[in-house]
């Protein structure tokens, strides 16, 4: 299966999917009917059967989709079946828990490093074994250390400056936390994860209900 | 201007131009044009015509649009002309992290209680000068306290319990950052803020980059 066959809208729900195969995966079920699945991820079967029929692993009618392949087969065209080693830039609150998660771990997320301008915090393992650097190392982690994604959960008023660096070094993508928009070179991968706007969304949803 | 009659497309937008408006309006500018605008927001002028001719507060063509009015009336529209008051659930890094962020204070979302099943947590004020509660005791404080919103920052094992004792209260909208679904009655509002997915989603990018 390639990638480039899968529509947009596919790719955009595979998540979903992924985690509740995981969680079938978990409980041990080896099998499941596109009815089951519907059941349980409250979409209709037709949009799940439309959806998976772009990936190989589906038994034939009545034998329902085989789960571990599945679920193989969606952790490839995610990029899961790898490891991806990843930097924390900023070690406050939000650094530290997504420092923290296990589960990112758990899906080949590797974060081997934070950073902070906090003198404080440099030196030390304020995360479970993962060592906090000073922001000026940044340039000099990246050259002695493959790094590909980097985490920026800085205030956004850093954040434009920290992104070049991460770029001039060669970073693949950033995962921008920071309440502002990046302007990247062509190629740099950035999601934005833009809190306060999710609030806002949340909150023009409870004028509306 | 009515909400009804604002297209849904347009509304998701809302947030970013919110923030861009807000920016211009610390940097003391008054009027700006859809042109500038659009350089500032790398979209198209037209886009940002057509958008924006769904609010009041914009001048006449040459004269661009009145900064602050149009500010006020998209902040009216996202319900930001009010007071919501909030609880969050968990007081790990993360749950501490969103606590901690003056901006939603500054958009009208008050943070009045943390909630926690550690015990060496409850009864302390471990972020500003919020307190943390018992878990067993959000029934209580609900009772006692106006709540719109609950934000919901603990791992997906105790979730759905935790959701339901808060509909049961008569929470209006769970910020979701449990990274599961939530069953909840109709009208209680669901955000979900499902980070690992959001990470698959930059991963899968980067496959395509």
């Amino acid at each position: 299966m390639d990638r480039r066959d899968v529509p947009q809208a596919v790719i955009t729900r595979l998540p979903r999917y992924y985690r509740y195969l995981g969680e079938l995966l978990e409980e041990g079920v080896e099998r499941i009917s596109s009815n089951e699945l519907s059941e349980r991820m409250k979409v209709t079967s037709s949009q799940i059967r439309q959806d998976l029929n772009h990936f190989g692993g589906f038994g034939q009618q009545g034998y329902g989709y085989h789960v571990p392949t599945l679920y193989a087969e969606i952790a490839r065209l995610l990029g899961l079946d790898r490891v991806h080693n990843m930097i924390v830039i900023g070690a406050g609150n939000l650094g530290r828990a997504l420092a923290g998660y296990a589960n990112f771990e758990k899906r080949g997320f590797n974060i081997t490093a934070l950073f902070d301008k906090n003198p404080e915090l440099v030196g030390k393992k304020n995360v479970r074994d993962i060592e906090t650097y000073a922001m000026e190392d940044i340039e000099e982690y990246m050259d002695t250390h493959e790094v590909e994604i980097a985490v920026l959960a800085i205030p956004k008023t850093g954040a434009p400056e920290v992104a070049k660096r991460l770029c001039d070094k060669g970073i693949k993508a950033i995962w921008n936390f920071s309440h502002t928009d990046l302007d990247v070179p062509k190629g740099v991968v950035v999601e934005n994860v833009h809190l306060s706007e999710s609030l806002m969304k949340l909150s023009y949803a409870m004028e509306e209900a």
